[in-house]
């Protein structure tokens, strides 16, 4: 196997489809060369191959001699010799990995002039253009030498900055682009002094040293600091190495032309197909980038160049009906000749992702099927589109913490729920900043427009609520030290009711009014939904978290299929019922215990009714009542310091008597799930009961209700059996349920439950997969301390790949899920399977559960559109897979 | 296959092997007869296959006819018949599953005689022994009425004992036995007029129809709520059935010939080979066992029966030579003839389970191989040996909570750690009563003679740290309301200073002084215990975990092999290293940071040096921190009520804002363990550092320290990489480390890390399985919430097997274990797997760990002969199962 490719070299198969051997660059620009037969400036690119046995055992043996040969051919090819001191050639040398690392790698310009080339460079030039050429010859030799000392020779930027500056004050101008070609001329001298005295080594003059320099320290910045640490994030392997492109340089800065841009073939912002571009003339790209000059539009290159436009245009057109979809290019015009040096399907916003995949469909050239237009949207584009965004324009970040629940909000800092209340009655808006929530703040939470605490992971109380509600949040910022009535970050302080602005899809907290865009789904949509949604039917529903009759609502207008996740819990917090709630913990006889369940059964019972008709005909699963009792309670803390200096009441000293009893060390692994139900077996039974009473309400209105009860937390099957018991003696207890779809089963979200799961199978009609909790037993992470304290670092670290969290952890929470299926589907091969962890909105997750042949996900209200596009997909993904086997 | 057998049927095999089948009542029965050719009152078993058809499908076809064909048998026997009027045939019936269950199931006697009989069993009995029989056949006959009302009709017994009362205010006597022949014969029909009125039926007068009443009654009382709950208590299976054993009536009762006792043929509470029984002349079985009448000695009985002494003791021989063992029998006489009722392998004390194993291998009639002796005696039983006991005696238990290390301790009440170390330092005894116990009050552990809480577990601080130094403590007794210097049990209120006594191996907490025993271990402990040894060296090690130097003596001397466990927490806790630790924590500077690590290596490495010099030559597995750093710092509570009060010192300030900052929500699944590491990155590498340097200090003393450095709580390959290169880097730099063994491994106390041993195993030289924390994890179960309030529960209504905590649950945890040890052998095949959770000490649960294939156990050091014996056994039984097989 060859090591070096020329552009034009024949492969097998399309170059698109060897990026593992030419990497991203190098395949586009070989399918540019080779397939479209686009005007690129010859080149060849050496392979990830060379750069594995690069890092395995150096240079490899055999590199050199085949880069001679290309370098002839080029040679040939252009009429120029590398080093030729009348008309040298000059090459490029760029990295070009697999995936794109924008900038983490490095790229050398120029290579092939020294101290004699750079006058065959001028005259080459002046002799063209009748202009004197030696100004530019010498700023490309002075960039080179730059450019060159600091990558490949180590050299650190600052004595060429300072030399620069000097020059720049000798010639009394501003710009480096104002400097004499004389002072340029003499500036090159210097530059090789600081090379030498800084390296050690003299500057090259030698092109074929130059050029093995370059391509060596592309090899090596694979891998930098920079590079790695960006990899991590990314996920990209640390073995795949990076391809090295050599090719001609061309000059968009030779005169008035020449010029360079940079075009899309539609419109990247809003989707129209309409080709789109910046342009500029005399000029070289990284100018276009740098922002300095105010660019052109394609019109003006159609006023200036109308030739050439025509030339862009149509390439363009072959470009999206090769391609298939929007391309991004880089092109140079070099004394009135385009070169095209760059393509790859280009980056879009959402809006623009979803108009492009839909009109696509319609566009006789490209006739993207439905299928491929589904497959073709980053799910968590529609987050975009559904919430509302920082507009673009500069801020000042104070702080970043874990994104959430997308979207942005703007308002003033509130340091507690009922100051936030009664700002919010006031008719301002507020963000409400705490260390961390409780249901004690949700009146508070309810208020603000957004949520900020300097606590707690994405998981925790404050985020599961936040997305719940689709009320933007930012969670564990915990560069905060929040106080009672301001908060701090280094020696800034904010105090109550200065504004603040947060963005919940980034995570960033920005002190004062940042403006806030908010758009509107387009029609595209609800079409690609549509489409979505046709795919995964009856393959992997997708259902909603939802607690009350109005999430359930948005849920269902977002096209849940049903209710994955009702929790209870959160029907005792509102103001009128904690108190009864309370005094069901607190009861001293059975009897006080009996009469607050009955209040309780009431209210609970109303709630109910409004669920089942938002959902009516659908199916929703109602989990039993599952945190730990204390929640309910007030914290300690206040009503200790009260103690100390005697000021509890009576009521609050019972309180703190209960809150005592109930305290847990690890409420995570304590008293909650079916656990209560043991400890105080009223209580279930008086759930179901409300529920059902509720159900037959429902039926004598004229609805459908369809009732999944969910069993928290089981760890064996007797527990679950005997929940079952109770369950089922309720149901019998509440009259004729006639016309109410009934099942029950559990939450499988203990590692225990998932190994267990034939057991448990046996008397349970479902599972559902909580794995939130799985992943934190699974992995010993307490969400709510480990999460924002410790998973930054360890990420940083590389110590996890990913949050898991976010995106379920296959290697164990996953193989626990499967293990679960499997035993479940063999005791009971009609379960029913789901998930209603937060993992059920994730993307990469959804694909992982429909492989593990889960039924459906279910997720937050607001995430639903997100999770039919990607149950679609992992349907696509898997049928193209097995397709291929 | 028959369902019924009589006692002298042929069996294939022994009829104890037929326990199955037979029974354990039924099995020694047959044998007895039909082996050993005992003198027993003839008989026959309905076997449980009967039961088990009956708890099916009714009373099974052709039972009657066996039934009926048996009883002739016995009236040919006999020469009586059942029902005949002049010369009745009496038979009892009575229950006997596999495993003996006593008390739990139903009995009926003297079944056959009816209105006709009783004349005719007066008749015979005044015949024989000249005296008139009139009142023995009515008292007999009026039992059975009662009796079989009672059990077989459901009739309350209430109204007999009202009629029996009536009776003796009628004959002016005060016990049932001075009843008059004329008043019993009147009550003969109350008692029936009883049955009828409270059943709707009348007494059967039919003695088959009696007998099939009674054998019904005893299959029903296999499924009665007391069987049941004993059963699951004793995890005894519900579908095994009992067997029903029908024998003819002989009557110790009869007159002055007559009598009955039980017997042992050895001493059952010294083990001494001397038989050793109980005996009254004219009396019943129940007589001897209720402790109404002084009962005599065999001496007595070879005075008074000298002929069936003799007999009776050559009968003694035969039943050791037969069953190899201690048995324990019942026996009567009647009218001058032995009788044997029952006979089984009986239960004895610790010490005499020590003495008579090692005493039968010299025994030449039975020949006991050192393995059979090292099989028989059960573990546990040498915890009785090594603690002190209550003596036997009566006292109010006022409590009772979980047996939480073993032994008696007596002392006065004291609810403070400083108290408890102030009233040590006055020569004084006290036990020291906590809600529960942090490393804060170790000082008052350390001064208390036992420790007493009402919440937490098996292995909360109290239990572990009190097991640890052998010391008696009960932990979890939440009847205790515990206050600041008084604690209240209902409404009995214990004061500061009123002594208590409590029983760590049974749970008992006493008000007042109980007497105290303890024994000597006896020569046959450390006989046992090496041919134990013998066994399984080789095969299954054993360690202790130890932390100090005091503990790690302790640990050499009951034979542990080294230490599997030493955590260096422990170390700074001490009251001139905490303050430093604590430095440390709350460092805001790195100067001040490492200011204290230095510190604290010093102390450190003392430490370390006195815990290799106790293990010279042994390997020692010393854990890096592992407990959260709050743990370390003041409880909050109190300094939020100094704060409240206005009374906080500056430094009480800093501690507070510490405690906060370091304040979690679930601790056990937060920032510990290997986690600490990663946040304060010099920690491990100054533990290291002190290690090594104590080991350097060791080789230059001329030892040999073998040292295995443990990660705690790794859940990623890559942690415990970067764990174990901060490890190397600690090492390099302590200097050479000539002639220190040395290996770096981890704990695997996660699920996660379990499943993924492979990977971790390729950066750890050994494994040590925490079960503690595994179990937490696998069930969600914090051992401070859960196992107080909640195990007593589950295990009350059968939601849970047993006390995972305890014994390892093998269908989830163990699972865990297993798949860790495949998968990290598959990735290093040397790999050292070992045990250091509480399960290490546990002998059901050191037999799965031998069969999982790990290379030892660790447990405290009292528990380590616990852990010989049960990991000799644990080797024994694999290899008898697998000559089986």
């Amino acid at each position: 196997m060859p090591l070096v490719y020329a552009f034009d070299h024949k492969h097998r198969r399309a170059p698109m489809e060897l990026k593992d051997l030419l990497g991203g660059k190098g395949a586009n620009l070989a399918e540019m060369t080779s397939v479209l037969k686009l005007p690129v400036p010859p080149g060849f690119t050496i392979s990830t191959d060379a750069c594995r046995e690069y890092m395995r055992s150096g240079w490899p043996k055999g590199l050199d001699g085949e880069i001679a040969k290309q370098v002839r051919k080029l040679e040939k090819e252009m009429g120029k010799k590398l080093g030729d001191a009348g008309d040298p050639l000059l090459v490029s040398v760029r990295s070009g990995a697999k995936f794109s690392m924008p900038g983490m790698m490095d790229t050398v310009l120029n290579i092939g002039l020294n101290d004699e080339t750079v006058d065959g460079l001028a005259k080459q030039t002046s002799g063209k253009s009748g202009e004197d050429g030696s100004r530019f010859a010498y700023d490309s030799y002075r960039r080179l030498i730059q450019m060159y000392g600091r990558i490949v020779m180590g050299v650190d930027g600052e004595p060429f900055d300072r030399l620069l500056d000097t020059a720049k004050d000798w010639d009394g101008v501003e710009s480096d682009s104002a400097i004499s070609a004389e002072t340029l001329r003499r500036l090159l001298g210097r530059f090789q002094d600081v090379v030498r005295k800084e390296s050690g080594r003299p500057f090259p003059q030698d092109p074929e040293d130059q050029l093995r320099g370059a391509i060596e320290a592309v090899f090596r910045s694979w891998n930098g600091a920079r590079a790695k640490a960006y990899r991590r994030r990314e996920n990209i392997a640390d073995d795949l190495g990076t391809a090295v492109n050599v090719q001609v340089m061309v000059f968009g800065n030779r005169d008035d032309s020449s010029g360079t841009g940079v075009g899309f073939t539609r419109d990247p912002a809003t989707g129209e197909a309409q080709p789109y571009g910046d342009f500029l003339v005399n000029a070289q790209g990284e100018d276009v980038v740098a922002g300095i000059r105010n660019t052109e539009t394609l019109e003006d290159l159609a006023r200036r160049f109308p030739k050439i436009h025509s030339e862009l245009l149509a390439i363009f057109d072959r470009l999206e009906r090769h391609y298939r979809d929007m391309c991004d290019t880089e092109f140079t015009i070099e004394q009135g000749k385009l070169w095209m040096l760059q393509t790859r399907v280009g980056k879009r916003t959402g809006v623009a992702a979803l108009r492009m995949a839909v009109d696509m469909t319609k566009d006789r050239r490209i006739k993207l099927s439905r299928e491929e237009a589904v497959a073709r949207v980053d799910p968590n584009v529609l987050d975009q589109v559904l919430h509302p965004q920082f507009a673009p324009g500069s801020f000042d970040v104070l702080a970043k913490g874990l994104a959430a629940s997308p979207g942005a909000a703007v308002g003033a800092a509130c340091f507690s729920a009922d100051a936030a209340a009664a700002a919010a009655g006031r008719g301002e808006r507020v963000i409400l900043v705490r260390t961390e929530t409780s249901p004690e703040d949700v009146h508070g939470m309810i208020a603000a427009v957004g949520i900020l605490t300097s606590r707690g992971g994405l998981v925790s109380h404050a985020a599961v609520v936040a997305r719940g509600w689709g009320k933007p949040a930012v969670v564990g910022a915990d560069a905060l030290a929040i106080g009672s009535d301001s908060f701090k970050v280094g020696s800034t302080v904010v105090e109550a009711g200065d504004m603040i602005s947060i963005d919940g899809t980034t995570g960033q907290v920005v002190l004062g009014e940042v403006d806030v865009i908010s758009t509107e789904p387009p029609n595209e949509f609800k079409t690609l939904l549509s489409w979505a949604d046709a795919i995964r039917k009856g393959k992997l529903g997708v259902r909603a978290n939802a607690d009350t009759g109005v999430d359930a609502k948005t849920a269902r207008d977002f096209g849940a299929e049903g209710i994955g996740l009702c929790r209870t819990e959160h029907m005792f917090l509102g103001e009128d019922r904690l108190p009864v709630m309370r005094r069901m913990i607190l009861a001293r006889s059975e009897n006080e215990e009996t009469a607050a369940l009955e209040e309780l059964r009431r209210v609970q019972k109303a709630d109910f009714v409004e669920v089942l008709e938002a959902m009516d005909g659908l199916p929703v699963t109602v989990r039993l009542l599952d945190p730990p009792l204390h929640e309910f309670l007030p914290r300690t803390e206040e009503l200790i310091a009260k103690e100390a200096r005697g000021d509890l009441t009576g009521d609050e000293s019972a309180m703190l008597g209960g809150a005592r009893l109930w305290e847990e060390a690890n409420p995570m692994l304590g008293t909650r799930g079916v656990r209560l139900g043991v400890v105080k077996p009223g209580l279930y039974a008086m759930q179901v009961r409300a529920l059902m009473e509720a159900a037959i309400e429902r039926v004598k209105a004229g609805g459908k209700p369809i009732i999944e009860i969910m069993i928290p937390l089981t760890v064996t099957r007797e527990e679950m059996a005997l929940a079952r018991s109770w369950a089922e003696d309720a149901i019998a207890a509440a009259g004729s349920t006639k016309g109410v779809k009934l099942s029950i089963g559990t939450m499988i979200e203990t590692p225990r439950a998932a190994i267990r799961s034939d057991e448990i199978a046996e008397v349970a009609d479902f599972f559902s997969y909580g794995t939130n909790d799985l992943t934190q037993m699974t992995f010993g992470f307490s969400r709510d301390d480990v999460e924002s304290r410790m998973m930054p670092l360890y990420l940083e670290k590389g110590l996890i790949d990913r949050n898991p969290f976010e995106t379920i952890d296959q290697k164990a929470v996953g193989e626990l899920v499967l293990e679960s299926v499997m035993q479940g589907r063999k005791a009971r091969p009609d379960i029913k399977l789901g998930v209603c962890g937060e993992h059920g909105g994730d993307p990469e997750s959804i694909d992982f559960f429909y492989k593990a042949g889960l039924d459906y996900v279910s997720c937050s209200p607001f995430r639903v559109p997100v999770a039919r596009l990607a149950a679609a997909q992992a349907v696509l993904a898997s049928a193209s897979k097995s397709k291929k086997k």
